[in-house]
């Protein structure tokens, strides 16, 4: 079965769609759901739910990491029409994931104790993001 | 089923075989496609196609990240032998998606209006890539 | 089907366990494996195996890359509480794959001739970690 999740974005950073993703395979048997996100400037990853300062800080990381190309040492990229955040969103976007795979077990996710699935936004203007999700038993 | 891409490369850089792919699966019905490169110097990323810049600063983005190793700043890296630009291909394919997984609905994979499917080359000298594809319904 | 890898880390490095994978597949048909880890401090790569100063360089380019919070560089970090090397942790984990999806056909990963299946260690102390597997025919 298939579906798409919508996540609104508000700014870089972390979205969390966990339970989302929960209710949606509930009842289903042993399987495999994958999770797409249908964009070239956000990504998906797994991260430790417990305290948002993670989260923060994860933000903060690739923020240096890939810094706007209005940066000095930005000054070598040539794709800068779409806004000094596009770039750093594409750069950002090939080195986290597109795609998630996690083996479903009696219906939930094998998710250990302290993972939740997020969107990460790279861009800093307000998104609507889909997520297109698989399962298959 | 399942079958193998197999991409030419001439030096760093992304290489699009996005209809390749969706040759591949068109007359198909739902499903999850998998790709998998089976090499440890190449990547596979997702990216846009709108605009060549895009993958020429993805390019130079990541070889300003993780310099050959004749660069001072990698002078701590011990495999050398294959080549300056060997260990760094390593690196960045630990970074980069080494698999893809991508629903397809209706025999069509649901990339994005802007998303292409790329093997990332990270060595200089021009190689022979091979992509394992996997379709399951 | 589906089960459990265990791996024992001691401290921060690759850990392979392509045997295990490999043995787990054997005598089945054409499928498609996943692999997941279930944690937030340690990733999975698929990397060469030929080479023991690949795994090496590669555990000492990331910790050069995301240096532990003591480091000054590092001081607007704000999750430190879990130790100097947490954060960073959670940061490689959100750079390297948390999920690896490979073909198999007659029962054999189609690794490549140099792949192999690696568990990243992030953390310096001891831990004992969880990858859950799903194989589909």
């Amino acid at each position: 079965m298939q579906t798409t999740f919508h996540i609104s974005t508000r700014g870089q950073g972390l979205y969390e769609f966990t339970r989302d993703v929960i209710r949606w395979t509930a009842g289903q048997g042993d399987g495999l759901l994958t999770l797409f996100v249908r964009h070239t400037s956000c990504s998906l990853v797994i991260q430790e739910n417990a305290d948002p300062e993670v989260q923060t800080d994860l933000r903060n990381f690739f923020h240096r990491l890939v810094p706007p190309t209005t940066d000095p040492s930005m000054s070598y990229l040539t794709h800068t029409y779409e806004g000094p955040d596009d770039m750093p969103a594409h750069i950002k976007a090939a080195m986290m994931p597109v795609s998630l795979s996690i083996p479903v077990a009696q219906g939930k996710p094998v998710l250990g104790t302290w993972q939740g699935i997020y969107l990460f936004e790279h861009r800093n203007a307000p998104h609507g993001r889909t997520v297109a999700a698989h399962f298959q038993t």
